[in-house]
């Protein structure tokens, strides 16, 4: 089945376009986590921290919301053992109904760009499906061919892509702006061009791109050129964004885009004697609120 | 002590510019390395024959090249399986005095890019130093803030970058090439930037450059605006360029540039009764004869 119609069904399903990027920086988990802040901790002590945190988010917002976002680096950060925690998260993710977009960010030459495909989206030799992503962050850099095997494994496995387009980081303008016409809107055609044969019954492709909602005015003009685009938006709640800045991502109600709150969420402040992973909860549902909000009107909370 | 003194007396020890690209297409493995050819075998079995093969590889070139360049995807492919051979292989090809060049393109924002930079250079929690890399291949798309992290481990860890700046591929000109001037120049020039403070002894940068083999003009054009920058020249020998193509990279001698090559050495076609390991060693041994008549003359071979 075509991603975006799976895509499609789960925010539908969930009422909600929000996506739980699962970042595990070891100096904020929750005290309870003490490997995570133990500097004598061995790594795999860290990881089986790690892993414990993140299942306890999964289970806290697995309700909520239609998919979370793994980032890779904080995995690969703890070696081996992290890409074993990176596995399992995958699987705990998907029983808990949700989507997993491996925000993983890679590009490379054809050759290689197959057997990135195989690591997240098709599944190399022996490869348990379950610890699979539904869909992954790619980088355009490297053009076309470096995207084709992403593209097949789209086409026969049903599986998503959101290839950068415009980061929410402050520098990302020093080469995504440049030129006149900007870089960002090249990037945009041939996002428009690599989707044109995946577009699903929903009407949306399961080529989708990432666009930082710290760029409101560029996030609109970008959807326009992109009218069968997924958005992934990023840069929701810690990086500046807020729920006006990111209703230009979307074409109708709730569907397509989803807007990304990692620390936000995950990190919570606590109110009173909530306990952290109420606060999570509680972040999870502010967010989902607010969106429904500006994207539904008086109908939305 | 700065990654381009390291590299250049690894250059000169060895009297070789060249690099062996660690990339473990299972299909060209040769046949007695039975589980990478098996459908029925389990990740397991196949990681153990992927790490028996490059260990094998690295013992028939350590004494003719200063460094080897594993390919990150072909290990991310057999899961965390995969990636505790990735270590396991780091850690030989240090053993057997090699520098470790992690083909990993990586480009994230800030502190993401932090949590990779303690991944490949600088180390997480209970990281074996022996598991790290001495440099990485970046990719510039996210700007400055996406790179800092990883200037920081040059500083701080004496480590290295190769930012990609034209990628060796067919399409790589379909935003590599775009604009006037082209925005490789512009990224040419932030990396000639990120590069200036961090300038070792030998007069070149710890921050280098990735320039294809496969476009000969745009590599000695580049590199006049890259003085202090070491290159990183994939595109050698498999993807079609020759010992003439790549001179251009070079400053003096046998300074300057690394000429990757990967599938010619690796699985190098064997002649008569030669045993793989001999054709792959035999393949390294002319490759270095080649560019050392091309780059030093009469004096070469």
């Amino acid at each position: 089945m075509n991603y975006a119609d799976r895509l499609a069904a789960a925010v539908d399903d969930k009422g909600s376009p929000c996506v739980i990027g699962l970042d595990p920086h070891l100096s904020r988990l929750p005290a309870e986590f003490r490997a995570a802040h133990d500097p004598d901790a061995s790594r795999a002590e860290v990881a089986a921290d790690v892993e414990r945190f993140l299942f306890e988010v999964i289970d806290a917002v697995a309700d909520l919301v239609p998919a979370v976002k793994p980032q890779s680096a904080f995995f690969e950060a703890l070696g081996a053992d992290g890409a074993r925690v990176w596995e399992r998260v995958v699987v705990r993710a998907h029983k808990a109904g949700l989507l997993v977009i491996g925000d993983v960010k890679r590009g490379d030459i054809g050759s290689t760009a197959e057997a990135y495909a195989r690591a997240f989206l098709s599944g190399g030799p022996g490869a348990d499906p379950d610890t699979l992503c539904d869909a992954i962050t790619v980088n355009p850099y490297l053009g076309s061919d470096s995207i084709d095997p992403f593209l097949k494994a789209c086409r026969d496995k049903g599986a998503g892509l959101y290839v950068l387009v415009r980061t929410s980081n402050p520098s990302s303008r020093e080469l995504q702006a440049l030129g006149d016409p900007p870089l960002m809107e090249k990037v945009a055609e041939l996002v428009d061009g690599w989707g044109r044969e995946l577009v699903g019954t929903c009407g949306l492709s399961a080529v989708g791109a990432v666009i930082g909602a710290t760029h409101p005015s560029e996030l609109r003009s970008l959807r326009a050129k992109l009218p069968h685009s997924p958005l992934l938006i990023p840069g929701y709640g810690a990086q500046g964004g807020g729920a006006g800045d990111v209703a230009g991502g979307f074409l109708h109600g709730l569907e397509g885009a989803l807007v990304n709150s990692s620390r936000g969420v995950l990190y919570a402040e606590r109110r009173g004697e909530e306990g952290w992973k109420d606060a999570c909860r509680r972040a999870a549902r502010e967010m989902r609120a607010a969106l429904r909000g500006v994207l539904l009107g008086g109908e939305g909370a």
